[in-house]
Order: structure tokens, then C-alpha cells, then sequence
């Protein structure tokens, strides 16, 4: 086989000194705001905070493969014209989201939050912990099995619940119609599932009703898998930790911000130094395999 | 052995609801303010918030054993008068404030403090993560071991320091000998040691120099294994996350307050809900040895 040039393009200069090594590639930097480039592109990494808007002016003529810098893709098959390989971040966002989760719950059931806002008072309570509780995990893909990782240690017990009821090296995984004899017996709720038709305002009034007083629920989600009014409404009597808010960003007059109990993020789960060399690595394996006239990893919407 | 009444002492009403179902057991409430009782007692539940001061104006004649709510016991053996014997509460707290600990560490790499202050504002930014870290823990002790089931899952490196070099089933854990080389390798540093004559103000100019920008220090030991004073001088370049604070309380003035980076809670470490079954479980069981004749047990000063 000839060698070939790759032509790939990455959204910011940075790429270009991390990915300047790289062998029979060309690398120049378009960002998706600018218009299409006019040759044809083999290869075109996304930025990352952008939304799935925008896509379906590509010509497909132009453009083979898009590598996403994001996990969630929603929106993303409806847009995108035929031709065109979408790709996403498998393996970059997850652990860094499950430890952003963690970090949430636990400020929550601590009251870091609160010490951070009293800075300069010595105001000594008792508060909440996970040692002993009960916590709820829902959604068991990559976010859930890292989430499940780190609170392992914590002296919690973790229940499981996914689509199906199913058993695996770890016992069981409880069925989503199990989730209303569940939910009044835990103490705390992480959210990990992707937004589809059945999850987008999973956690509504009837869910939270089912919480027992003081529960806590974590969403690192999407912001429209829980019905906002009703966090509002239930404000008080049960705590919520979210980096993902509907809508989003959340306006700086929105009423969820000053409920009592509720800790927001602004949608950094991903946003640690986490992600660079793992978006970096998938990157220079797309490049490889296109180089070798393989197909592209991590296909999510084929064209 | 003929059947007797074991005199205990509560430090407040609450204790005497949770422990009415024991047998052969006069409970009555003293708080230690109050004068001694003018009967023998003995067993003796010290309050849980309260320093070693008091303790040498005791009469012996009338008490045989103290318990003690905390963990720590500085000052106790100064102070003890001779025939009292003093008990501690091992495995009451340690889980809880190595929780803290991860709490603290969480929320300061992922600025959960900045995004409680900044309720309201969308403001997002990459942040430090814990994942493809070095994190250093010092002190094996009961709160070392609860800190490292906790961090195992967190995708970081641990390494451990105690007073002398040895091997166990987990790998190395390193002398004390050995921080000065360590130190400028890690990106973290936990803080999980008794304070005693070696580890007072260990956390010095020196120690604060060696570490690498922008690394964090978490403290749930003693306020004093940490000298304030450098603390106040490195912030900025050093990040400092602290349960405990010399002096302590900390005064609403001073300085380390506002230090950039620094986030405190006020010695809070085993106040969560996990300390009240504990510390009644080790209550309950003392009552039984002592019913029995036996000795108690975590004795740790005695008389």
C-alpha cells in the first residue's frame, strides 16, 4: 500500500503541538464554527463544549469521520447527513464524571458545601455520612461502573439498577420497574443513565415522594433526566447535588440555586485533568487505524 | 458470682433512653462540669466534645473507668490521677474522618468549594481530578487504613509513609526517612497521624517547599503536626484542605481564613451519623465485660 497523507483537522492550536509527532498526517485546525474546509477532510475532532447543533450543514462530500471529544451524543443521528462516521469519547469522560459524583455526594452528606460558604465560623454539627447507608445507583454503563468502583470502599451498600433485572459477579442488578419499591429505601440516589425516551423526566414528583426525608439525589446525567419543578417543590426535604441542570446553563435568577440543600456544577464532569491524554490516545488510534485503511473505533452513528 | 449493679454515667439523657434496655446497670447522667458524684461509679462516658483538662481533679476513690468518646487521648496520661483507667474509641471515628478527608480532597480538586461560594453563577473551568495522581498518605494507623480502602477506587497512586520502612501485602510503605525525597513526587498529602513529639509542626517551611505547585495538603490529624504559620505563607502555591487547626477553634480573624485554595471544616471528622451505634456498641460491650469482672478493653491510659 502507498503511504498516504491523513488530512485531520482538531479544534484549537493546542492539538497541534501535543499531536506534532504524528507521521503522514496533516494537521490543521478548524473548529466547526468557521465554515466546512474546501478539501477534503479524513479526519475532524470536534470541540469539545459544543452542542449536537450545526451538523446538518456538513457536506458529506467533504468530510469521512467526526470524532467527538463527549461521551452523550443526543441529538446527534436526527442532525447528521448520511456519509458522515460520527465517533465518541469512550474511556475519556467516565471515571473523571463518576469522581465528580463522589465528590458532590460526599461534600452533600458533609456539609462541605456549607463550610465553604461560612468560611470563618467554627460552627461544629453533626451531619449526614455514607457510612452505613443505603445508596442507589442507576445506570450501569461506564459512568456506573466507575461510580461503583469508588464507593466501594466507603462502607456503603450499593444497589444496582439498570433496564433489566440481570445478575452479575457482583449479585444482582435490580429491573427499572423495581425502582418504586427501591427508592423508599435508600438514602441516597446517584443518576448515570443517558438521556433516552424512557429516562428524560425519570426523576419527577413521584420519584422524590418515594425518598425517605433527607435522601440525596446525585444527577451527573443529563439535566432533563430530572424534572426540575419538582426538585424545586421538594426542596427542604430532599437534597440534590447535580453538575447537569434542565435547563443549562442554569440562569443566575433560576430558583433551584438558592434551594435550601442544593449543590450545583456547572457540567464539568469532564473538565479535569483527566481528559487530555485520554482524548489525545483516542485520537492517535483513529489515526492509526484510518492510516492503516482501517475503519474508525467508536462508532455511535454511521454514516 | 453473685449478681450485681454496675454504676455507669452517661453525659446526657439521650444515653439513658439508648441504653434502658441493659441489665443489672444503674445509669445515671453526669457530664463531667458537674462535680463527681459522691458514690463509686464504674464506668464512666465521658462527653464527646471535650479537651483533656479537668481530668486532675479526680478522685480515684470513687472512679474506676473512664470512657472516651474520641480517638485522640493527648494530654490524658499528664493529667490522669493514678487508680483511673482511661479507655478510648478505636473504631468509632476512624471511617468517619477518613470520609472527611476524601470529602475535603474531592471538593478542593474539583472546586465543589468555589461552586458553593459562587451559587449562581455558571462558571466553568478545568480542574484538577485525582485520576493518574500520586497521593501520599501519612500514617498506617486506624484512619490511614479507612483513608486507603477509601482512595483505592479513585484511580490514583497511593503511597504510604510511616514512622519506619517495612513490607506488607499491599507493597511498601515508606520510612519516615524517606519524605524529603518523596514529597517532591506526589501531588497530594494526607495527613493521618497521632500528634506526638515527632509529628509536632512536621508540616514546616521545609515540607510545604519540597512539594510541587499546586499541590494540596489535607489535614485530619492534629491542628499542630501543621505549623499555620507556613501554611498562611505557601498559600497560593500550595493548596490546604483541613479538619483540624492549631489554633483551634480558628479564630473568625484570622488569616488562614482567606488564604486562596484553603477550604476548613471545624473538626468534624467523626461528627457524622456514623459515630452514635459505634460508640454505644463499645459502651455496651464494656458494660458486659465489667459485669462479667473482667478488664475493659481499649484501655490506654492505665491506672
Amino acid at each position: 500500500m502507498a503511504p498516504r497523507t491523513l488530512h485531520v483537522t482538531v479544534p484549537d492550536i493546542g492539538w497541534i503541538d501535543r499531536l506534532s509527532d504524528l507521521q503522514d498526517v496533516d494537521l490543521t485546525v478548524w473548529d466547526f464554527s468557521d465554515p466546512q474546509p474546501e478539501r477534503h477532510i479524513d479526519l475532524a475532532v470536534r470541540p469539545y463544549t459544543v452542542a449536537a447543533a450545526g451538523l446538518e450543514t456538513l457536506d458529506p462530500s467533504r468530510l469521512s469521520v467526526i470524532q467527538s471529544q463527549a461521551l452523550g451524543y443526543d441529538g446527534v443521528a436526527e442532525t447528521l447527513p448520511a456519509g458522515i462516521t460520527y465517533c465518541n469519547a469512550v474511556g475519556v469522560h467516565e471515571a473523571s464524571t463518576a469522581e465528580l459524583a463522589v465528590a458532590l455526594l460526599l461534600a452533600s452528606q458533609r456539609e462541605v458545601d456549607r463550610y465553604a460558604r461560612e468560611a470563618g465560623q467554627w460552627n461544629r454539627r453533626f451531619t449526614a455520612s455514607l457510612i452505613d447507608r443505603r445508596i442507589l445507583l442507576v445506570g450501569t454503563g461506564g459512568i456506573g461502573a466507575e461510580l461503583e468502583k469508588r464507593l466501594d470502599g466507603f462502607d456503603a451498600e450499593i444497589v444496582r439498577v439498570a433496564t433489566h433485572r440481570r445478575e452479575d459477579d457482583r449479585g444482582v442488578v435490580h429491573g427499572n420497574d423495581e425502582l418504586a419499591s427501591l427508592l423508599p429505601t435508600v438514602d441516597a440516589v446517584v443518576l448515570a443513565v443517558p438521556l433516552t425516551d424512557r429516562t428524560e423526566g425519570m426523576v419527577d414528583d413521584a420519584f422524590l415522594s418515594a425518598l425517605p426525608d433527607g435522601a440525596i439525589v446525585v444527577n451527573v446525567s443529563r439535566g432533563k433526566v430530572a424534572d426540575t419543578d419538582a426538585i424545586v417543590r421538594q426542596g427542604g426535604r430532599i437534597r440534590f447535588a447535580a453538575d447537569v441542570t434542565d435547563p443549562e446553563p442554569l440562569p443566575a435568577d433560576h430558583p433551584l440555586w438558592s434551594v435550601p440543600g442544593v449543590l450545583i456544577s456547572p457540567h464539568v464532569g469532564g473538565m479535569s485533568s483527566a481528559m487530555q491524554p485520554r482524548i489525545d490516545a483516542i485520537v492517535r488510534a483513529q489515526v492509526k487505524r484510518l492510516l492503516e485503511g482501517r475503519e474508525p473505533e467508536l462508532v455511535v452513528v454511521s454514516g
